[in-house]
């Protein structure tokens, strides 16, 4: 079960087996873009010789565990919920965040928020029990004696099988709302003051206003979170374990966070000694397109071609907001190649032609790309950076808004609002980025920060991967803030203790005081007397 | 002046200078072993093509500026302290630390530390005063167009060097008591419940009594150098620059921080983009002894050998010091090289040979060597780290205390009090680190972590100092936290309009609810009458 399946994959094999450690790394699943990133991580450690299983649901979005040419030996897991079910669940969440949101007040949005997250949270409780509920697949994946577990805090779950596994697990995280995972479990240090709480989309330079709205975020999620962990997840991870425990306590026992950004999309900020950064290692250089789009693009002449995509999970547009979108394209003298799967929209210009998917990298790569229309995810925008490509975003979701904020502080990108937009608007920010210099020279700066790395990301991530696996943890990386209690954390038992004393001593300053006074009153009033 | 002299280089220049960026690297001079490790960093900047030119006064303790065969070009600073002075200055401060300081109060410790500082800072300002008022020599540093300026904030002058010739600078750093120039200066944040202040001698895992000392430690050097600052070098940093600021601020403007530990040293704690962890950098593989040190340690047999140094600075003892250490080495089965300048000891073993120098590295490395007996400076430290040599430590001054008490934590040494050692404790303590295995293990584990990196620190090093020359700085590393106030920065003004809101709404629902209850009150009364 467990060896590299595909004789392509013997020389990798061994090679590298023959001269460094080889090992076993089990994957608990991270779904849609996350899981396009995990597995350039993955396929990069089978090619360096480690055999990788991945735990998959039955039920899933993008891992196509089928495929006969994977690299990887995959687990299934039965999980009770159709694959309709789970596909009903990710439209719903994309038609409010599309078309319902924006007409709603926060606390309906945030309502509507909490549901969805149960929703998905009922689902990973199920995936989660398909294995804690399946003592033969434990049986057997503890014979297997993996080395490392890899997963993604977003997909909750990965932590508790390391345990059971009794086996080193890394994490693969992009954010989590206010950072609150990074922060409460991680042991993450995020001052509110210029340490922006992720999804506020506020940049490190905040007004008095915006510092206070993102000290409230951090409040707000701390106390969300923690309740609605307490209420999913604690009792759940305690029962598996058979010992009193919490959901972020075993998340903190992660020996490595891999973070999917750097300091190019960052704003630098305070992180710990087991926090790498390895944002854009999947971002590669760009490979010849095919002829036929080649033809295309070459066609552009000095004008050259935009490149337009959503994602990977929106794959139509209403006709309206179509027809918005492409009436602006065509007023362009660009070419557009745009990856969209809806109606043909009918204001489609002559310079537009519509793909069904587009090799994203290698388009951004090529010479004659001058912008990208971006949704904002973070894989995209990495390969913008990459190839140095400034970008209009159109953000809808999730991490998308704040992403865009980041690109837009950086001066390489300008945003349009997905709701409110016009025609004119996308035309106006198109050509601002476009004949606007700065926009270009900033979006090169950030691929020179990306590029000028004293090792690449990807080897990044793979080296404490492995280091992990060589040396059965990372354990010299982890902060002994782990071993204290909130009010120890934050010296609160000290500040009251300093505070008990000097209140002690100033009262009996003041009663010594006093009683001096009295005294002196009263030898006073003799002498008088 | 700004090429390198010697024909042993050209091939290295040529070679390097065809392909990648060459520059031209200027230096502060910093002194006694923090120019040691210093020295190895810019010998690797020459090799790989840069120009180095060390600005260095003529009196001064290791920088030898009269050597024909150095690879760099030095620029003499004329300070009008003269060898003498500085080596009598010197000759106090050991004298002080090793004879003195163990029978005094703390009070009298520190008035003593007070005055020391002093005696250097006085010189450290007119070594400053040498260039500043020195026009001639300004326009000519300024015509020399160099990329980089490297200093080390122990030596101040390197950050106003730079601000005057407009460069970016880089620092080399160890530690400032109680990191208040890492915190204050330069953003880092150390929370006191975990991150033990430098020179207090506590580990990351503190009791309450610690916590609460370490705190206090944090405020007291926060209080002491924020005035010894304001006395000594704000108005002198405003004058030459000629507008308002502060040392502080002055320093903060590093662009990078090249600290002289890794995670095999320090305990985990949190720090910032800028800041790379180097330690060890000038640590490397052994090279064979000269003919007759290695007979003496081959003549060993079984038992090895015990390399046994005090540092660059510390050349010779008390008689009653130098007979206690010397009848303990006569006790062991082990042969002993020591490092020693001073009178002959009467107790000195036949198994014990003195030296005026070792290669400390090499001897460090050889197969036989049981345990390093040192004083705890980081350089030797290293070197023990990097083979993998457990350690018996006699801390004397500085941070040796706070640098043996890492070692100790983490297992790979033991500690002797250097004013009430007695023969019996040194020998218990080798016959400790040398029988006892775990020492060793300890020492393999560390000496593992240092050598599993994904870039040599020496690599690091130098990558980060091409990086600042290529990108003329690397200000996408720098924390908006530099641009905050100190309330802004800890958020008070948030908190403490969040206070004045809170107060307001409870005192006017408070004044809400005693009027209702007077209507009340008043109609109830009407009632009744």
């Amino acid at each position: 079960m467990l060896g590299p399946k595909f004789p392509w994959l013997l020389w990798a094999y061994t090679c590298c087996c023959s001269t460094v450690f080889c090992g076993r790394v089990v994957v608990w699943p991270t779904d849609a873009s996350h899981w396009i990133n995990m597995k350039v991580l993955l396929q990069e450690l089978v090619l360096r010789g480690h055999e990788v299983t991945v735990l998959v649901p039955s039920s899933n979005l993008l891992i196509n565990y089928q495929d006969t040419s994977s690299p990887f030996t995959f687990e299934v897991l039965q999980v009770p919920f159709s694959q309709e079910t789970l596909d009903a669940a990710m439209e719903d969440f994309l038609n409010f965040w599309m078309n319902k949101a924006s007409n709603l007040f926060p606390w309906e949005i945030m309502w509507t928020m909490k549901e969805q997250l149960e929703v998905f949270t009922n689902m990973s409780k199920q995936t989660c029990d398909t294995l804690v509920m399946n003592s033969h697949l434990i049986a057997k994946l503890q014979h297997a004696k993996f080395d490392v577990l890899i997963a993604d805090p977003l997909s909750v779950g990965g932590e508790l099988v390391a345990e059971i596994l009794e086996i080193p697990f890394v994490y693969s995280f992009r954010f989590s709302d206010g950072n609150v995972v990074e922060r409460r479990c991680g042991g993450l240090l995020s001052p509110p003051s210029y340490v922006p709480a992720s999804t506020m989309g506020l940049t490190h330079q905040m007004s008095f206003m915006e510092r206070l709205q993102n000290f409230l975020f951090y409040i707000f999620t701390d106390l969300f979170f923690m309740k609605f962990w307490r209420d999913e997840w604690d009792g759940y991870y305690s029962n598996v374990l058979g010992r009193p425990t919490t959901l972020c306590e075993t998340m903190g026992k992660a020996e490595i966070w891999l973070i999917r950004t750097y300091w190019d999309f960052e704003f630098p900020r305070p992180f710990l000694p087991n926090f790498e950064f390895v944002g854009g290692l999947h971002c590669q250089p760009a490979k010849p397109l095919p002829k036929e789009m080649e033809e295309f693009v070459q066609s552009s002449g000095e004008h050259g071609v935009i490149i337009f995509t959503l994602g990977s999970m929106v794959h139509s547009l209403s006709d309206e907001k179509s027809n918005v979108i492409a009436k602006a394209l065509s007023q362009l003298p660009q070419k557009v190649l745009w990856r969209y799967k809806g109606k043909k929209p009918e204001t489609l210009g002559s310079n537009t032609r519509i793909f069904d998917w587009i090799p994203q990298n290698d388009l951004l790569g090529h010479p004659l790309t001058k912008a990208f229309i971006t949704h904002g995810g973070t894989n995209g925008l990495y390969e913008a950076i990459y190839h140095g490509i400034p970008m209009v975003g159109i953000p809808m979701f999730a991490d998308q808004h704040d992403n865009l904020v980041h690109m837009v502080a950086k001066g390489a990108a300008v945003q349009v609002d997905f709701n409110t937009m016009k025609t004119q608007d996308l035309v106006d920010a198109l050509n601002t980025v476009i004949y606007n210099s700065t926009y270009k020279e900033n979006a090169l700066k950030l691929s020179k920060i990306q590029h000028d790395q004293p090792v690449k990301p990807l080897d990044r991530a793979v080296f404490w991967i492995e280091f992990v696996m060589r040396h059965k943890g990372a354990k010299h990386l982890r902060p002994a803030a782990h071993h204290l209690t909130w009010y120890q954390y934050h010296s609160l038992d000290v500040l009251a203790f300093l505070f008990t004393c000097t209140a002690t001593i100033v009262f009996i300053l003041f009663k010594c005081c006093l009683c001096c006074c009295r005294r002196c009153g009263r030898i006073a009033k003799r002498k008088k007397e």
